[in-house]
């Protein structure tokens, strides 16, 4: 007999408006008259049992009216899981810690873990009955060394945890970025020429977390991203593409639970993203992936050795499970596009698009150096003609149209697309050449302007490397709506702008 | 030029009465007016500030009424913590995560930390700098492996982040013992005949945590024992010796917070707990120290070789700070004493003082034992007679007498000393012989019973192993106050009551 199998007395639900993040929370009063918290110290976490559900929690303790004495209190996310109406007698008791932890505790100790013991633990995870600490345990152990079995296990067991996309054709192609890089909004040209030429690509893409715009914040600008699944294939079926955001699509849940909390620990290991991608592509249904990897100073990936090791990965993984991967290093030492922000990276798509003269040609050669690659999966297409059919898609309007047919589908968002009204011009310090863009440091002002909350808000740069300067000339602009946020960023921008740039001395020698 | 340092508006202090344990927890408004919580999107920590005083907080946001727009809410460690009084103006900021968070990255991915990193990962926890996850991150990443030379860093740095005691003596005593054992109250016979000898033992203990009873929770029982480091260090000038509580001496903070995150994840390796006791005798300003090390199948060591190879650990970490470390393995299969539970516990330990004919032999002979091994250490003690000065000194009363000398000038706790007035005999399942007894299956109940928080909850053995039962004679005692409890511990007992009790059948075999 376990304690949680007794008869105890009862609490009533109450909702707490306390945003707890991926946590189940709940709060006790110290003087509960149902039983006495007191029986709880030493374990934080506790089963919640109504007729209907059980829950895991972490509790909290509150002296005063927070939560009367004969209630609990389930903060926010825990209340919307628990999905029980306010006022709903519960139970509780001391949680039995879910098995998988033993599992855990096995790996922190250096044992490698078996496919079973991989699943039990996604399966715990995926269902909310891990702390974050005991989440951040998986995550930390498994970053000194995963074993390849480890990975594929992992990657299955997280693919296997949400939905799964089937789809009526032999081939549907994908591609992803490991992101990093400013503007880059490459999907957004690449869906619709590839849609055009009618292969099914049936692209999902996350918002920004800690970057000032992802594809789908950026997506939102000109059309609807929120769909769920059923929306998503009737806009796939009519246009062979979309691109929409993945969080109602629901592929990998587990996946978007360790990235919570991976998060603000700044754990960032090969093998987690290779797992974390992976899993979504193999649940998407993908058959073919273009991996794109850009290297740079102030990428994710610094030398070609670190992008090379993270390709094998990925063509391992891929060939596990049978999906056709090619990975592709890229220019990673400067933004691509000129704007960094929903509203300005959405201009520039819209640009290369309609091939306006004044299109950033970066982002028009990278979009259709990637569809190529993507074409040239295409069994019907001449081998090595995917660029030339690219560009021709490209050029000749096929993909603007194709590009108005996914926005329709996907109708409206209702955002507004106006630029910030507040901007500032930074200027360089000296006469000379653009040498080097320090990613990391674009995106953050940009965020600080308030991208990508305000969609108007960002950066919109002048400059790139090899571009001769003046003294005083403006490198980038800098937009935002709000003042504070503004100033802040103005005055960042102030004291480092992110550009070196050179100089050539009197010897015709370059310095810096 | 960063965020933190440009002006932005400021939020009045409000206190939170919700206990979140260990960690720093504010709470804003999601519709915050002075600031715009979605800049902290991606950030859970935040910085607060008042014109004296900084501190680092994990972020939660809430909807409703907790905390105005105009507000900032501190949870209940914050709130103490951070000291000023409610209203006062706090400017919040995305944190700057502590530069020694780089150090713990670098060791989860697998690299070994130096002498400097380990100290300013240590300073930074005990000044409240790290959330739980990233102290979670420190442990897990040191749990699979630690080398000798970061155990002495993390020994000596831990000891140097709290109060460290001096003593005006050549020679400082102490014993340990690493826990698990159900009763077991050593200490509390061993100081009063070590003082009574004349040798200084400084005794500082802990209350329980997971267990039914610690030193401090039953030496409570009869005196006081929070008392801070003046009021102790008068004790033991008067006394030679003292049993208090080790949470007012502060010796070794950043072991507490440690250990209050090693908890919920049931994290327990050597080397952590070489490094978290031996930093609080390093600190506790102990020449000579004892370690107790039982070993049974439910104890925390489970073979010879489990705790040889702590053994030498801990001469290690002895031998490098000047201790003289003696290691000894003892039972660990079954409780020591009759009692568990503070005043049962109490009650033997006061029983064999007294030598009372009633008294728990096994628990004198293990007190002698260990008195006599630190007696020893006396260079005015003829060789090997440390076992015979340790019992007459307890036989003829002299450590009784030191006993209520201490318990005097410790003070009187105001502890109720009463037993539970709820009991239940719970008999054995047939006649037999008992063969084992699971200690964290009586540890478990008796703390389901009450204890320590109700001091006079608990369990009272009757029978240990090698006696003999008949069916239906009591194995033990309940004893409880509250009566949800008392059913709960009765029911348990009943469905598993810890003992193997052993048969013979009629061919004289044992069988099981």
């Amino acid at each position: 007999m376990d304690i949680a199998s007794t008869a105890r007395p009862q609490l009533k639900l109450r909702r707490i408006h306390l945003d707890t993040g991926r946590e189940n929370v709940v709060v006790m009063a110290r003087r509960s008259m149902a039983l006495r918290p007191d029986v709880f110290r030493g374990f934080s976490r506790v089963e919640l049992r109504s007729n209907s559900r059980t829950m895991l929690a972490t509790l909290l303790l509150t002296e005063d009216g927070l939560v009367a004495p004969d209630e609990i209190g389930l903060a926010e996310p825990a209340f919307r899981r628990f999905a029980e109406p306010i006022g709903t007698p519960v139970t509780v008791t001391p949680a039995i810690a879910p098995n998988s932890l033993d599992a855990v505790r096995a790996k922190v100790q250096g044992r490698s873990l078996d496919d079973a013991q991989i699943r039990a633990i996604i399966d715990d995870i995926s269902h909310y009955r891990y702390s974050d600490m005991e989440i951040a345990a998986f995550l930390i152990s498994s970053a000194s060394y995963m074993t390849s079995s480890e990975l594929l296990s992992l990657s299955s067991a997280m693919a296997e945890a949400g939905t799964k996309l089937t789809w009526d054709r032999p081939m549907v192609v994908d591609k992803h970025c490991i992101g990093g890089i400013p503007g880059n909004r490459t999907s957004m040209v690449v869906v619709p020429i590839v849609a055009a030429h009618g292969l099914m690509i049936p692209k999902t893409s996350s918002r920004a977390i800690t970057s000032p715009a992802g594809t789908a914040d950026t997506m939102e600008v000109l059309a609807r991203v929120d769909l769920g699944v059923d929306e998503m294939k009737e806009v796939v079926n009519a246009c062979h593409g979309c691109l929409v955001w993945g969080g109602h699509v629901n592929l990998s849940p587990a996946d978007d639970i360790l990235i919570s909390v991976e998060r603000p620990l700044s754990l960032d290991t090969r093998e987690q993203m290779v797992a974390s991608i992976m899993s979504k592509k193999i649940a998407a249904g993908s058959t073919h992936l273009l991996i794109d990897l850009p290297v740079g100073p102030s990428a994710k990936l610094v030398t070609a050795m670190d992008a090379m090791r993270l390709r094998k990965l990925f063509e391992f993984v891929g060939d596990h499970f049978g999906i056709a991967v090619e990975v592709i290093t890229t220019d990673g030492r400067q933004p691509i596009g000129n704007g960094i922000g929903p509203v300005l990276e959405a201009q520039d798509v819209m640009a290369v698009l309609s091939n306006d003269p004044a299109a950033p040609k970066d982002l028009r050669e990278k979009s259709l150096r990637l569809a190529a690659h993507l074409l040239d999966y295409d069994p019907e297409l001449r081998g090595g003609k995917g660029y030339v059919r690219a560009r021709e898609l490209l050029d000749s309007g096929a993909a603007l149209k194709q590009m108005h047919k996914i926005i329709d589908a996907q109708g409206p968002s209702g955002c507004v697309a106006d630029l910030g009204t507040l901007t500032a011009d930074i200027p360089a310090a000296r006469d000379g050449v653009v040498e080097a863009i320090d990613c990391l440091r674009l995106n953050r002002l940009a965020r600080t302007a308030g991208a990508p909350i305000d969609k108007g808000a960002g950066i919109k740069a002048f400059k790139k490397i090899g571009d001769r300067v003046e003294q005083g000339e403006p490198l980038y602009r800098i937009y935002a709506f709000e003042e504070s946020q503004f100033e802040l960023a103005a005055a960042g921008a102030k004291a480092d702008n992110g550009y070196v740039v050179g100089t050539r001395d009197a010897t015709g020698n370059r310095r810096r």
